[in-house]
């Protein structure tokens, strides 16, 4: 027996606006710096799902890649792509889209559609340099 | 004497939206698909800025670099930087941000804070599979 | 007026084997050492298509990049990816599979497909450390 | 006393088919798809090895990266390098080679030819988008 | 409640040379080969600080990374960037550099500089093929 | 006939120091900043090395790539790897290291020990951020 974790990257591009709007404006403004420019701004976002599991015996697949990657269009890409985090995806909306707060979104989208402990970790780069992790815990 | 090309490449973080308002919005629908989003989307976009010209016989340099970083800076990307182009960026104002015409607003923009004929490219990366380069012709 | 360059840049994995049929298995191994497995070897090439026009003035496109991904998929993408290079593709049989020949290959069935003149350069890499460069010449 | 994890990264291109031959032909093409083309297809693998231990008082090393390379070279990419792993790579006969049961033998030969308990974890990836860990458990 | 693990990456170019001044001359050449060179040699390194914590409920993260950043920059590359780490930086003075030891002594500067347990991981990469990690056990 | 260009690229680590000697300590000061640190500092070198020509009808090669690539490690990598430019490299005596310089000397050492007329252009990257490129020119 072996466990093997099959990560699996996607790309998508999306605007967003780090606002909470329980807060005033000076305070939006302190704490989200540009992040909190009104007419919102945008990136690159590179996600790495991590699923883990023993490969299959026949196949030598812990999870058909393909499949992974067609419920990640589905849940994710497919509504995040070209779209404004806090106006146009359904899972997004009355959370801050904080790169924190959108992985663990994520990962509640995905741990669903998966087969039941297969989701490992969620892994977001917001660039190059910034990016958070999540394990469901 | 010797003709040498220097590249800065600098990032930065933009929403913007493909839509041409003298066409109607099935056209724009059409033209442009999910680039149409009412609400924006975004880039990490890349951008390298290329300088030529004989190495200054005392520096080594054919422009200083830092010189040539704060230029750039000053000129495009504090200006673009967490910013949306359709809306927050003076010398985007009535200019449609395809990648194309982004990088030529882009010349125009650094030609003349640099030393005369010393700009020879610009190449703008929305992302790392599409770019767009431009020689001031 | 001005010309832009445009470049999108596409992947996929294949098998290839570097062998002359005129000559000899000696001159064979003795040219192309490892590459010269009997069973063949793979890359993820990394296709590069450039462009190169006045963008639209309704669109400001120099080529809809959906229109160009379509055709490098059609042409290049469906045909090259999971396949071997030597036994599988149509316009590389009678052609050795060296990174040159197969740039100037691409080309040829690109540039019939793309609006003439507009196809600028091919840029194809085998490995993250070899590539080569083709513009028609 | 502390515990460092010490990673080298290695690149080499092989061929591969998924293909598994107690199954009928119908199976292995509905199951792998493309990747069940007879002929092969390839890729440029970047394999990830990882050791773990306390650095050495004297050299400050966990294990001297130019022995680890060494190691790796001879047992792996020397047999994989510009090979087919199904028909060429001893340590690979009988085994399906999907990215997990190739990081699974990768693990194996190595587990034996490194300092007892030094080899933490192996990252194998197929492409820049797929990849698998194990950490032989 | 949810743990998320945030990373921030930062690059430095220093000099360093590989040298144990408690052994021989013979014994560094032969321990450390070409990084024992006198005059010394350079990287250009990347630091990824990882720090972990639970989202703040008001601002989304676990930690501002524009503090995250300014504590980084003042108790590390401001030190180390453009310096040479055995003769310029002073908590590397009496450590071997080793990437290994390095990577233990930026975890001692920022593990003081952050929130108390905050700090989870350094990973320092000394070129794209060659890094290690440190987890402050 | 057709022209084509191939590139190689090698990395080697260095230190250097940006000091002009017939130049006032102040002199240096201001105009190299943390370049002119008297220790010095140093970078992983990216160097891409391009020939052109017309592909061998027999080999299908402009140029042998292990050929090319035995060139540059004796002409250029064996000379500068884990060396400090200013004092280790022979072809660096008396010529300031900026990258341009450097870029023009290494040029020098290869255009004769390549078959005339074939080497095309020299690119040179300090960091992934900052490069130069020379034609002969």
């Amino acid at each position: 027996m072996a466990r093997v974790y099959v990560t699996r990257t996607v790309h998508f591009n999306a605007a967003h606006r780090l606002h909470n709007p329980a807060k005033s404006d000076a305070w939006n403004r302190r704490t989200y710096g540009r992040c909190n420019n009104p007419n919102g701004h945008g990136h690159n976002y590179a996600l790495e799902v991590t699923v883990a599991g023993e490969p299959d015996k026949d196949t030598g697949y812990v999870l058909d890649l393909s499949d992974l990657k067609r419920i990640v269009q589905d849940k994710i890409v497919d509504k995040c792509d070209h779209a404004h985090l806090n106006m146009d995806v359904d899972f997004m909306q009355g959370v801050l889209p904080s790169t924190e707060q959108f992985a663990i979104a994520i990962w509640r989208e995905l741990e669903n559609a998966l087969p039941a402990g297969a989701l490992h970790k969620i892994r977001l780069a917001e660039t190059n340099n910034n990016s958070v992790e999540y394990f469901g815990e």
